[in-house]
């Protein structure tokens, strides 16, 4: 029987490369359905190639339009909430969770509120809403599957070994351009010498949060929710090679690591397979043409949006949102040129002090807290870090 | 219940390693019987701190000296094949092959007769006797833990992800002393640089073997038949600092390593409370300490011995016997710095052109075939090779 799959998010980097799975394997794989945001050029032609039966626009105008050009099976939904729709009509095995931002937390939420097992690429979901999302998953006895390559890693590395004997993770981060800056120069870069990213080609909005660490701060967050981890449980070590994806050190001292070139192929292609590693046509890993493997410990001073991550996880509550949503403010004013780099973890750190903490007991209090801390984050940096 | 152990071999290297786990464990552990050569002082010793039931010493004047003495209720067996006979008389959950040697060879093969599961330490077993070892292990429907590193690491590797799955393994090695040498140079070495050896403290034969990767090519004759490999199946890389005990690379080309501070109380661990990974007082793997892991691959024309060890598996039957049979007399010699350190792989060749292949059939014929190969190199040794 083919393995019935949705698509949050078609026509973005992680959606395209979930169709390439597809292609590699139509033998064991059936699109169902996919949602997308406008991009409808993209959508018609993914239509016409999987044949879908269930299709959701999230802009409305652009959606009527795809609907009137679409003549066969697939039924076309379109508005905001067209994708939570979307996951009440749909019978899938499993949602490729990647729509990115914070678009993408309610109908992650749907479908796991729905009993269908999800792989997950967006951040926010668990950054945001992780316990309510992990709650919810219990509940229904439904897994979620990592697609970051990071955690695709750990839970590879989790295989056939207890979660009693897990000692802590290493979460392994490339660094980013600026290792080897001062904190001085740190003050003085631009948003275009930050979107120089060595290994991976990312949007730009990850490659921000790649060379400050936010990415990996959010990971850390990911990781908690994901693994059941205590903020001590986890490590983070910078390896320039991003070769190795990430580690577990079991209390016995042995440590499991994956690895691999890095290529989001490999931890989409395990999540819809998972437990099995299906044969692909990407190049091997070769350690004797890459020849060394470097390690060295992140410098909490100079990339302090790790920490943070690690300060929001010990307050819990609405912390985590209030991080990611200041967060995502701050580097939209850097990308801009508008503030500078080393502000944007003194802008979370002063939305932090302006929050009233409190439980997040519904996905519309984690939407209101994360407007609630976007706002006052743009208040914030108007106020006091305009350059 | 506590978990019966029998250790073949107990006033070892693996054998002492293995009492601290049990040091570590007393309330998870019984040991009821251990089997000793000759050093008695050591084994008085171990009875009087462990109690256990049967004690069995291979040389008969030390043994009759060691019943003598004891005075509890460890009854002590002696001669040549005590550690047989203790085998058929003890009841125990998993015996630790750790006789060096061929002399490891019968009581290893009698513990999966009498079915029970076995750590295996002992090279030879594998390298001389695989296909019997196996075939009687899948008779029995037993386990063979394997508790040398790079074959615990491969284990680990392998949980939790289908054999069907797996591409390759890669073992590592840590190259030895002469990896910048050339070769002309190495046909000069002493048997004294032979010895000083980075990463691991073993005994002398072991060393030399190293040194020569004939230990690496013996590992892969292991491998071969622990993990049911084809020679393609099987990667030897150096690396250097011997942090990364192996891997295992699927066929979607995620490639899952174990790593570790060298120390064989991990393996031996593993192999004892598979699958569980039980704490220990051992220092933790830093890799920002480390720094560095690198990786190259072997001159397959310097260390020949590790491109004979891929021929013997592929020709099969007595080959591997006499390969191994072969070195261990050629590195007697070279240990008395009598030949060559480059001599050492075209004695093997040489005794591998004098056999008549044939099956093995029996541990007999795989005595009598090693004990051939012995007396043939040591002829070949004698007419052409002494300097």
């Amino acid at each position: 029987m083919k393995k019935r799959i949705a698509i949050l998010g078609s026509t973005g980097s992680i959606g395209l490369n979930t169709l390439n799975v597809f292609d590699e394997h139509p033998e064991e794989l059936t699109l169902v359905a996919f949602a997308g945001g406008s991009n409808i050029e993209l959508l018609e032609q993914q239509i016409s190639k999987y044949k879908p039966e269930l299709v959701s626009v999230a802009d409305e105008v652009k959606g009527r339009e795809l609907k009137k050009k679409i003549s066969g099976q697939t039924e076309i939904l379109f508005g905001q909430d067209s994708a939570i729709k979307m996951i009440s009509n749909m019978d899938v095995h499993l949602v490729v969770s990647a729509i990115s931002g914070s678009a993408g937390l309610r109908p992650t939420y749907e479908a796991v509120r729905h009993g269908i097992p999800v792989a997950l690429a967006n951040k926010e979901t668990l950054v945001c809403a992780g316990s309510l999302l992990i709650e919810e998953a219990k509940k229904n006895n439904i897994k979620i599957l990592p697609i970051d390559s990071e955690h695709s890693a750990i839970f590879q590395c989790l295989q056939g070994h207890a979660r009693e004997d897990l000692r802590r993770i290493i979460l392994t981060a490339s660094g980013g351009p600026f290792q080897n800056f001062s904190k001085e120069e740190m003050s003085h870069v631009t948003s275009s010498q930050a979107l120089a990213h060595p290994n991976w080609s990312m949007g730009r909005k990850i490659t921000i949060d790649s060379a400050s660490l936010m990415n990996k701060g959010l990971e850390v967050i990911e990781a908690k929710w994901l693994f059941n981890l205590e903020p001590d449980e986890i490590t983070v070590v910078i390896h320039p090679q991003s070769i190795i994806h990430s580690m577990v050190e079991y209390r016995d001292g042995s440590v499991i690591a994956q690895m691999g070139i890095p290529n989001m192929r490999v931890p989409i292609s395990y999540a819809i397979f998972y437990p099995k590693h299906l044969v692909n046509s990407m190049p091997r890993l070769s350690l004797t043409e890459i020849k060394t493997l470097s390690f060295y410990e992140p410098d909490m001073d100079k990339f302090q949006c790790l920490g943070l991550a690690f300060d929001v996880i010990r307050e819990g509550g609405k912390a985590p949102v209030v991080l990611n949503g200041a967060n995502e403010v701050a580097v939209s004013y850097f990308l801009k040129d508008a503030i500078s780099f080393m502000s944007i973890p003194d802008i979370i750190k002063e939305t932090l002090n302006c929050l009233t903490q409190g439980p997040l007991n519904s996905i519309e209090e984690v939407v209101e807290t994360n407007l609630w801390a976007m706002k006052t984050a743009d208040n914030i940096i108007n106020k006091y870090f305009m350059k």
